[in-house]
């Protein structure tokens, strides 16, 4: 694994680029990642470009034996290319602007500015693909940020109609595939089909689910235009992107089929602040961030990547600027967090970024230096993890264990369609990951399509449309399987399946959902220390009741080694049942004490204090460790030789 | 009473008709109501008019015996009219489009679509106005429903310029009735005049009360418009629609006038979801709804309604898909909420769906029928209620007790100008009865010219605007009087009387209120038990203290058989003065145990247990039941001959 | 001191104008404030001027022996003027207009509204510049109110652009200035800029702080306009404006300087509950308001004012209509009001006002008489204060003990970026007045250039730009200083400094910030008693740490006379840290129970009592007091000679 840096040498005068990097090989970093927001630096006029300072800042880095991250610009077009075409901003769901004056002011489906984006991105590419000093590049920056994704401008309407005639070749199939004979919704054409939003009521949820994969399907087609001029001009590079944490605006299945290689942006203590944690998570890990944060993207996106080559592209190096609070991690966290996203099998970890600029919007972002060019805290922690990253080698293959079933339009449709306030496929996974985690295993987050054979056992959470491939690969698969509400209780237009819910997995488990009902918090079905909560299905079928309420509630449902969860996956219920499976899967489960989480390769076995008090590691992961300590102060980490 | 259900033949296949009515007929069902959303099918094209499907349905359910209850399918235009005249739609608060792809996207005011509601109207009731099989008509569909009376659209505010001016005949007068001389907000004539939204602050209150009552009247209009062309065609058969539940969006009493019937839509569970209940209540009551929201809409419904003709249009049959949280009722509250309906006075209740549509918005929402063609639990408790309907017969004449005053300008000025947060008219009426209801009570909610004569306690909670002909029938009743705070504190046009509130009831009480204070939560004045809490008025006057808090503040006054409220109903101190004017009023009151409530009618004593446990019926009730038993379990009900 | 009200002739028919002058004076009234929002009424028509009734409305006030305080009619402009130019309206953030139908729908920046309002000053100055019972005038009025300065409109935005090309010259200066670099936010010409609204995410705060200042120089040049012209027909009188209570959204500083007297709009009961107190505060204090509501404004004010010329132009008389909640002061607050302005040094207090309109907007506004024309409780209490006043005659010089620096900028800039949720200069700066002044200190708020000379202690709570001036007087000043944390982190054009926070002031205090972390509520680190929360300064230098937590974070600093709070100014830890610097600066503290507050003049000890219980004044006030009693019950105050 390498370590690298997000520099911006545009921010800096060019006599200290030298300093800034023999400083970032002095301390152990080996890539650097630059460019992503220069447009307005390379070209500042139209069509008049400015390479000298890009060439110089490449040579400069390049010569200090730093490998380059050469990002394309077109997060930021300058303001000269949006006066030129107003309409290439996005509009927003509530019909407004959002215009110059930040970044990512674009909509996808403007079909000028993608030309635009092509430009620039042969241009950059022309220059620099074949330099020697380019180790790889990044398209664009964090599509989707800022809630950029969805565009509600006649761009994104003439695109999606015509999107809607590819996929349903007539309007007659479209308005049976949506069921458009309710409330009279019936389209004479394509032309006559309005974006889902400024409706009077909510509209229908085909609609919002199609819209929802047009605007991931332009996300994709924008990066491939990218992609294949990167691959032109830059041919043996690898192509990389920055994906964002809890973040589910377009299909980072697709886009990762287009790398070589995933990437992603950790910023732990800011996803704690701002996601569906606790109020009391969000102080018990305030610091650290919760245990589960940082490892349940890593091994998200390594299942989305190909080949699992994947980095993260930004790691968190103290306070940041856009959380609602923003605390510096405790003495330690940042290596804590870079040795284990090592242990998941990262290719880099490249912190974001080299030093704080004092200006903008990012000014309270925290780097490796301060904005007065001394060391940060972090600059320490950087050298200490490259130090131990290089003593560890390569970590080996990843331990197979267990695996959870996600889709992205599973997502999609709990958020179209919550039923019950804030139920959420996303956080359903998330979960159901965190339920095995604080058994001490090793969970990989796989696509509908993966191959689930290597797994003892596979929990689907939610997954509202079960592809044909599932149900088969489920049919010949022989470890344990928990399945989780909705799954299966959508077709692919959104309707519910003739057969009823689990629809296609009524092949592998005999039971069928009749109703279901969604239960505001507070309203339980209390069992022997669990309780039925925020959901309840209620099935017919020969599977047997495991789990049943004191009020005769049933909350699982088991026939063999299959598991219907018939109530949401949360909690004391969410872990019976899961400790059920892991143990009839023979896996070896370790209840592991609060903070402290495990994770085991080929090679070695990470242990990880994510606690704010000492913790000392339990007996089942015996012997000395090769660094590290058996008892781990908060922040701290130990590495065993794999047992 | 007879019974009913939704069906929209429409989302199935033709050669599933049969049967569907066969099973209706067979669960004891005699009305289906139909067509209301079908404009798209009627009408596929401008002009070309498909009825050969609903020839074949109506002759189906027709020839099955079932009584049709036609829809006109004005809330759902469908995309091609929409696109021949845009500016149809409403616009929002905020200036925003309510356009297409759900229902309900059209601007009352707006002519042109005044003139193609007309035309589709005329098109269907000239079809089936003398079929055998259409029983009655019912007009659009919940108007209102998703806010949609209000619109601030150009089309609005040049038929608000229109209404000013035969309200108030000259500029002078509406600036002068409004005190426009305040702010320099004087016009010089109508066409000065916007709509009150997208001002700089809040606009005057009366400019608001005019909006309010303008865009009442347009629904009443647009009403009238159809009721006209449907008695023309289809003459003897009555005319109804559905209303809503604690809605006031337009005047119900107006609406009612001119129809025969007044239906309403009831969904305890959701309501109790979506309403100002407290958390306690939600869950308390999750699955049964609290007691009160039922009865009080059958009650509120049936003093709008000409002659007392009322229906309950919808019942909800299981979970639905548009609350917050959506659980399932308990086993019995659909045959309990339908016999109730019975006790109250119904003619009809028809179940709101027949089959569960597997696709668009309402996918989630239970129907008798599983999406499968199964049966729901519902279809087996309106069998159980068709039965005792059956046997039970004519229910006799309501027993008149106590009567609530309610008008819906009440709520409009409340709502415009709360003075205390969330001080609400309807609420405070609602509570009034849930006090009365609570001591096992009859009560009417009746409008301010209703004939009170009949009763032995009216209570007035608040009533800002009070007629000449409510101060008059007071000064000649008998019986006990409560009169709530805000009660004659407007004049029409939203001014404090020259006299000071209670402004023409001081005829009727030596009471002047000469300052209002409102008060955050936890403000009280305690009492002995009960507390002044909300609103608090000081009043000048030869009204005695009736409850004195212990720092002398006065909660409310009395003059013989008058008391003044001083403070807002609720609570316990609300208990209190009403315990007291029931008790002078010498009507039998029950304390009424948790969740239980009893309706009398001329024939029959009805008791519903709402609670989750099993409650003994008190002894006041006297004898053995007709059907239930003395002991109720939960969503149970018992009905005795009446004593 | 005089006393005053605030009246509206045009609201009463003309016979009753004797009546209610006379009335006025019988209560001790010197002052009548009219004429603000008249102006369809002196020109009804464009062009049109009527001015026999407000001739005569003037001669009636003046005969009666009123001096008059005459308003320009600018907050109000008539609805045939805003039709002559739709776009004088502004635009809210989202792009929507503040229209016509209340009032301050006007934007500052448009030339030709600037226009009108310059007309019909004129108009209005030339008609009573000279006439003897003028004795002074108001500006407009509440400058602001209703969130009016900021204005999103097209003459906003042109406007800007000329205001930016005044301040940098050139836009490369601006570019670097703002550090555009960052996200190719570069423009290439002034006519590029936008303002930073609607952005695809946030703006750069650097845009915005530009904007803010941009938009309260509108504010400054709309004031000057007018008072240039008043200044020119009625020469000798003073000129004054009203401001708000919390209120930032120009600077007041700026707008002083050009004004003889600053008024302000006293309404403690409505600050209360409508600004950022705790629950528990809004009802231990709901009839008071929080004892420091009214005096931070008067001393806030004052240290604006030139030569220290203040007064209170509206002071609450009762309930309110504007407040969530509006309940009534308790018998006496409004006498004690009026007397804490006198000890703050007021030249006048102006009760709003005379008579509560039945009508419009503010129907439900006490006055000091109600509706009907009859004494409201408060007139008998401002007849008792005229006496009070009277008795006492002029209380002469402030005693200075302590100061508190504010400048305007520091809240726009923590509004920009709180970095923490809440976090808020102006409410530091309260937070810190209020730890001052229950130790019974007197406070004065004064500007950074101001000379603190005086003071024996100066407390800097948050100032993000410190001017080089007030390092400078730092520097000489011997007395005791605190400085809270932001101060001096960031320059005029919100950069980091070079040499990081605090910025100029590591002249006074060997300390460097080089770490901030925001906490959220309940992240503390606990010390004896107190606790870092919310904020935590990390830094170097040589300052040694004073208040050290148990894990050996530092809340406080300090070398000699100076300390660094390197925490956020609240509770407990700023309670500790103005303690001990009071002691050491050996200014006379008292402990003051709950809700007593204490001012001195040079001829005067003032107490007042804001709690709700009966209180003993401490011995440290020695003696007999002139008025009131040694033990003070609610609501009531002492006056004692000063020792
Ligand atoms: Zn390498
Ligand atoms: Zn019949
Ligand atoms: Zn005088």
């Amino acid at each position: 694994m390498h370590l690298g840096v997000c520099y911006y040498p545009e921010h800096w005068p060019q006599e200290r680029w030298k300093t800034d990097a023999r400083m970032m090989r002095e301390a152990g970093l080996a890539r650097v990642r630059i460019g992503e927001f220069a447009w307005s630096r390379i070209e500042s006029e139209p069509g008049r470009y400015d390479w000298q300072w890009l060439d110089d800042a490449v040579d400069v880095l390049h010569e200090a034996g730093l490998g380059i991250i050469m990002g394309t610009p077109t997060a930021t077009p300058p303001k000269w290319l949006v006066d030129s075409m107003p309409d290439m901003v996005a509009l927003d769901r509530q019909g407004r602007l959002r215009g110059f004056g930040s970044r990512r002011h674009y909509c996808f489906s403007h079909a000028g500015y993608r030309e635009q984006a092509a430009r620039i991105t042969r241009a950059v590419a022309e220059r620099y693909g074949e330099h020697p000093g380019i180790v790889s590049w990044q398209t664009d920056n964090e599509y989707g940020c800022h809630d950029t994704v969805q565009s509600f401008s006649p761009a994104a309407r003439d695109a999606f109609r015509l999107w809607l005639n590819e996929r349903y070749g007539d309007i007659t199939a479209l308005n049976e595939a949506w069921g458009n004979v309710f409330w009279s919704m019936e389209y004479r054409g394509f032309d006559e089909v309005e974006l889902p939003n400024l409706t009077a009521t909510e509209a229908n949820p085909a609609h919002w689910l199609a819209f929802r994969r047009f605007s991931s399907d332009q996300v994709i087609a924008f990066n491939q235009m990218q992609v294949e001029i990167l691959r032109e001009f830059s041919p043996g590079r690898d192509i990389t992107h920055n994906a964002m944490g809890f973040y589910t605006g377009y299909d980072h299945h697709d886009l990762a089929s287009d790398l070589d290689v995933l990437g992603w942006d950790s910023y732990p203590l800011g996803f704690l602040e701002m996601f569906r944690f606790s109020d009391q998570e969000k102080l018990h890990f305030a610091r650290q961030g919760q245990p589960d944060i940082a490892a349940f993207h890593h091994d998200l996106y390594r299942g989305c990547a190909k080949d699992e080559r994947w980095s993260v592209l930004e790691q968190q190096p103290g306070p940041v600027n856009w959380a609602r609070h923003n605390p510096a991690p405790l003495d330690g966290m940042v290596a804590l967090w870079t040795l284990e996203a090592m242990a998941h099998g990262a290719e880099l970890v490249s912190y974001f970024r080299w030093r704080q600029a004092p200006f903008a919007q990012e000014q309270m972002h925290a780097g490796l230096l301060r904005p007065d060019g001394e060391p940060a805290p972090a600059l320490g922690e950087a050298q200490h993890a490259a130090d131990i990253v290089a003593q560890l080698g390569n970590v080996g293959q990843p331990v197979r264990q267990a695996a959870v079933v996600f889709s992205y339009d599973s997502e999609w449709i709990t958020q179209i369609q919550p039923q019950g306030e804030g139920l959420s496929a996303l956080w359903a996974v998330f979960d159901s990951y965190r339920a095995l985690r604080k058994l001490g295993l090793n969970v990989d987050i796989v696509p509908p399509h993966a191959d689930i054979s290597p797994y003892a056992l596979v929990v689907i959470p939610c997954l509202p449309i079960v592809p044909e491939t599932l149900a088969a690969s489920l049919e010949s698969f022989e470890g344990q399987v928990i399945v989780g509400p909705r799954t299966g209780s959508r077709t692919i237009d959104f309707r519910i399946p003739d057969e009823l819910p689990p629809g296609p997995l009524q092949s592998t488990m005999p039971v069928k959902v009749t109703r279901s009902e969604s239960l505001r918090p507070g309203l339980e079905h209390a069992g022997d220390g669990w309780a039925i909560a925020r959901w309840l299905d209620h099935v017919e079928g020969t599977m047997e009741a495991e789990l049943v309420a004191k009020d005769g509630a049933v909350a699982s449902w088991r026939a063999g080694s299959r598991r219907y969860l018939a109530t949401w996956p949360l909690g004391a219920v969410l872990d019976e049942v899961t400790s059920r499976a892991v143990s009839e899967a023979e896996l070896r489960a370790i209840e592991l004490p609060d903070g402290l989480r495990v994770r085991r390769t080929a090679k070695y076995t990470f242990v990880f204090n994510y606690s704010s008090h000492k913790v000392a590691i339990p007996e089942a992961i015996a012997g000395a460790p090769i660094t590290g300590l058996r008892e781990l102060a908060p922040a701290r980490y130990a590495v065993f030789a794999a047992d």
